[in-house]
Parts: structure tokens; sequence; C-alpha cells
């Protein structure tokens, strides 16, 4: 049986319209600073690319500003600024600002002081989705995008950003996006691209890859598809509740990502739940991916008030459009199945009066 | 008639075997950050392209950091040490130091106190290779890297930087090389990737396209590819210089790239020259392709004690292996036939007492 990919959340599976535009790519030679014809063959091919993802953001008119990822363009809008920000946010973020913001049990972050601080829209080990505050200075757009409907010209912020490899394009390209006319001075500097916002030579195959994975997936958005992907979480839980006790579903009764589902079982290790999975063919996570390899307590379900010896017991579960329903009800069953096998364990080791945590 | 690309010093066309590798690197569905199968498989292949780099360096036992290209390198490398520089570095070294080296004529640079500065290994506008002296701090290693035999532990420095999109791999990506040990604080902060090094999800595909494209290139170097490019070089120097009066080739004297020519007209406008030269069907530049097709008089030039009005009268020509005798030689007789039409013209205002620098 072929492995079932459900870690969407971490990355996506590269679209064919993302590896098409990216062999397209691939033909042009030129360096788009240079000014003659394959020069300004690149330049026009990078500057078409920047309005179809400024259009897939709803970001007409505002700077799209190419980087090698969200995790660049969190330092470019963040850093030196000392902003608040909540513990719910990615590493990327907590790099630069002061985790002070308050948390409730859903996952919802109250914002004091919208323009010095920055806010996601969808958490990446939850799904949960914020209310941004009017006048907010950053978002963190990495996970929304593509997921949910979302303009940035309306949602009243002044920069945000995102990664291509997130809605099917490639990894290692993403951008900032800042309302014209805002200040950012350059961190990588030593040329006059990106407005000199941001100098080095173009991933110009990259950014291709993203741009048309944006396109895509925002045509996926339109089309419904994600409302399909919602269906299938939800006939998830339902599976996954009705056959085990005790567990709890993370930011359950917030709004959030259609495609996303966080569960505890109190006792049972997140990592060894993943590496059960993983033997059984089914990838899935632990916290998000980004600790190369380390595995800790997540941060995020700590901010929301779960003790940090229970913020290790969960579980990601996240996927998109191209997942069959089929698929992710085969990865219930199995994942019922090693939980039956894990209680049956644990009891007879309570009832010889042990506590087991591994 | 196809047009002839000669400006491989600002990008190369992507080597077809980068390009076979990108597309097999687009199959890997996993962050190498993720612990499941999926994620190891892209962790094993992004480990893989780091030894295939760090070989055709030279560099076995140093770490190889990938970043998004030599300008990010340079940035993590040179930031807050207040280095020395010569003036013929790149604006992306000479953003974070003091260009305060001596450079003579012939473009070599003095180094005073080689533990607190950077020195390039070869020059972009004129191809001049420098003599690293021992326990140089930080390297360029941009341009040489795949153009002459080089091997970063043999060259005494403690980091070097080179971007694969100038030996034949994708733009957007590169790597600082550091030897092991070497203290470096990341720029790019919250994800444990590149041993803390360099956050942020890492650009496989890219990073799979230089490593294809760094092994490619040695090869060829191995074979003596290279010879024959310095010999079209030397067959082009001889027909522009036997066709056209007055003109200087620059770093001529010194030991330089061997696909590389920098040439002087003085009175006749480097950015004229290339707009001509491109209407007719050739690719080549004036100054570095990297200041966003704002041309400017070469501040490696002016370095070399040129002054500034003339020094905007450069052109460069670079090229590579798979460039054809017979193309460079069309283009040294296009550019004779411009030449001579220049100088007519040029005559003519002269006798009618005008100047023309246009």
């Amino acid at each position: 049986m072929s492995r079932i990919y459900l870690d969407w959340n971490a990355t996506t599976p590269l679209r064919i319209e993302a590896r098409d535009a990216m062999i397209a790519a691939a033909e042009i030679v030129g360096n788009p600073s240079s000014v003659h014809a394959e020069g300004r063959a690149a330049k026009m091919a990078l500057e078409r690319a920047r309005e179809d993802v400024a259009r897939a953001l709803g970001a007409e008119g505002a700077d799209v500003i190419f980087t090698s990822g969200s995790t660049e363009a969190a330092a470019l809008a963040l850093e030196g600024r000392d902003f608040h920000c909540s513990g719910v946010e990615h590493d990327a973020v907590k790099a630069w600002c002061r985790a002070d913001l308050g948390t409730d049990a859903g996952g919802i972050v109250t914002v004091a002081d919208p323009a010095r601080s920055s806010l996601q829209l969808a958490n990446s080990e939850t799904g949960v989705l914020q209310k941004l505050p009017e006048g907010l200075a950053v978002s963190d757009l990495t996970q929304a995008f593509g997921k949910v409907p979302m303009a940035f010209n309306w949602l009243g912020i002044t920069a945000g950003f995102v990664s291509a490899h997130k809605l099917g394009g490639p990894k290692g390209v993403g951008a900032l996006v800042v309302k014209r006319g805002t200040d950012l001075e350059a961190r990588i500097k030593g040329g006059g691209q990106e407005q000199g916002r941001r100098a080095g030579t173009e991933n110009l195959i990259g950014i291709m890859g993203f741009a048309a994975a944006a396109k895509a997936a925002q045509n996926d958005l339109d089309q419904g598809l994600w409302d399909k992907v919602a269906q299938t979480r939800d006939s998830l839980l339902g599976a996954l509740e009705n056959g085990a006790e005790g567990v709890t579903f993370l930011g359950r009764e917030s709004r959030r990502l259609p495609n996303t589902l966080s569960m505890l079982t109190p006792g049972w290790r997140g990592e060894t739940q993943v590496m059960q999975m993983d033997l059984a063919g089914f990838a899935i996570s632990a916290g998000s991916a980004c600790s190369s390899g380390k595995v800790r307590a997540s941060g995020v379900l700590q901010a929301m008030g779960i003790h940090p010896e229970q913020a290790g017991d969960a579980i990601r579960i996240s996927f998109g459009p191209s997942t069959a329903e089929r698929d992710v009800m085969r990865f219930a069953d199995a994942w019922l199945a090693s939980w039956q096998r894990w209680r049956e364990r644990n009891r007879g080791r309570e009832t010889a009066g042990k506590d087991d945590h591994g």
C-alpha cells in the first residue's frame, strides 16, 4: 500500500502548475538586473510573477517583496521593532518579538496595541484563525494563504508574509507584502533588487513556481475545493471521537482552517504516535516541522494553557484538496487500532501500579 | 540569426544536469525538518547535496550553510564585523566593510590585516584573480568557483561564499562555507535548520540543482574545458586589439579568469556599446548586473585608478565552455563594425569642434 501524506501544514506536494512553470522558467537565461534582451525577458517574467502573487493575495497596489520564505520575511518585517506577539506564533516570529499577549483556551489572542504587534492569521498546529484587529502592524499569513479566502487589502494590516511551499509551490521562496509607502530597511544589502529592500539575484525559477501555485490555489478556493476538505476533516474528527475515549481536539470551538486537526491523547506522547503512524504508512506530525528533527513540547499549546507535560501528547493531521477522504479514513482506522493497543498496554501497567508515559 | 549570450558573469544558462536534478527534486514531498519517512527522504537528499557542494568546493570537513545566494551569505559572514576590504569588491561585500584597502592599476589588492579583512578570489568585471593571504577571514569565491581550480581547504581562509547561478545552477541559491568550529550567529532566526545558523525551510529544489551544477562544473574543469575558454578569450582579445585603436584591456597583466574580458574605449559609453550590441544580437554588460538596470560607472575600475568619467566607457564580455569560438568571433566583427561607425561619427564631430561622449 502506498503511503498517505497528512502533513500538509509542514509542507505540501508541489502542484503540477508550479512544476510546469518552473520547467518553463529554467529556459530563461538572463539576470533580471541585466539591461540586454535576455535580462529584460527575465525581468518581465519576474514582474509578471509578482503581479500574479499580488492578485492571489488580494494585494493589488501593495508591494510584494520576494524572499527565501516566511522566515526571512518575518525577520525583514520584525527585526529591531520590539513588537508584542503571542506564544502561539511561529518561532520565526517569536525570534523578534515579546511573546506577552494573552491567549485563551481556544487559541484566540487579545491584542492591546495593534500598531506595535504581530498576529498570525492561522495557526500551523491547531488551525485556529484569528480576527485581526484594525491597524495591526504585521501578520503571519503563511498557513492561511491558499486555504481560506483572504485579501491583504481587506485585512487592515501594514505587512504580511507568506511561503510558497505551504500552498503547492516550491520550498525556499516566499514574500513580504507591505502597504505601498511603508518604510522598510533592507537586511540583505548590496543590490537594487526588490526596490532596494532585499538585495541578491532573484530565485526566478522558485518565484515563477510560487506564482503559478498561488494562482492555482486561489482557483481551488474559488471553486469550493476547500469546503470538501472541511467535510473530510469533520468526518475524520467524528471517526476519531467515536472510536477513542478521552481525546481532545484543540481549538475545536474556534473558527479554524478547514484542513487541520490537532488532537491530544493524555499520556500518549505525540512523537510516539508519529512514529507508529509512520511505520503504518502515514505521515503526520507532533508540533511543527521547523525544529530540525528535534521534537519539543509545543509552545503553541502551552500558550493555550495546556500543561507542558500534556502539550507533548498532541498530534497534528493536515491535508489538502488532493487528499482522498478514503485515505483520511484509513488513517482513522490505523490510529484507532494503535490507540487500542496503547490503551490495553497502559491499562495493564496501571494495574501493575506503573506509570507509563512512553 | 539566434542571439549570442556573452554575459556569463552576470548569470549562466542553467546546465542540463541542474535541470534534471531539479525535476527529480520536485518529486520529493517532505520537509527536511519532519521526522517521518517523507521528511527523512528530503533530509537525506539535502545532506547528499551538501556533500556534493562541499566536495566540488574542496571543502570536505568544513560546514556548508545553504543560503539564498552569495549576497545573503556575504551578510551572514560580514555584518557587524567592520572588516577591511577593497573597492573592487562586489556591493554585497562593500555593504558591510570599510573599503580602505589599496588596489593597484592591475587590480591587485594589498591586505594589511588578513584576520580582519575580506578579499574576493576573482573579480566579476575584470576577472582579475587575487592571491589570498594566509589567515584571511573571508573571501568572495562567487566568480572563481567553477571557473578556476580552487579548494576551500587549501585557501587558508576561514569563510567563503558562492552562488549557484554563476556556474550553471539556478538563481537564488548559494552557500557560505566556514571552517568547522567557527562562531557564526544566525541572521535569519526561528528554526534549527543549517545547524542553527540559517533558519527557514530549505530551498530543496534549488539546492539539488546547485549540487548537480557544482559537480558538473568541477568535472568540466578537470577535463580542461576552461583551457579552451582561455584560448577563445585570447582569440577575441587579439581580434579586438588588431581591429581597433586606443582600446585598453583591464587587468591584462594580472592573472585572471579564463572567460572574462574587460575593455575600455575612451569616450564611448559602455552603456551605449551594450545597447548597440544588444540590437545586433549580443548580450554583454557594462559593469556588473546587480544594480537593477541602473548603470553606474564601475566602482571596480575606479578602485584600479581609472577616472570615474572613463570608468563608464568599459564593457565586459564573459562566456563559458558551451560558448562556441565562432560566436565570440562573430561578436568581435559586430563590435568592430560598430566601433568604426562610432569613430567616424566622432571624428566628424571633433572636426566640427564638438565633444561627444554619448
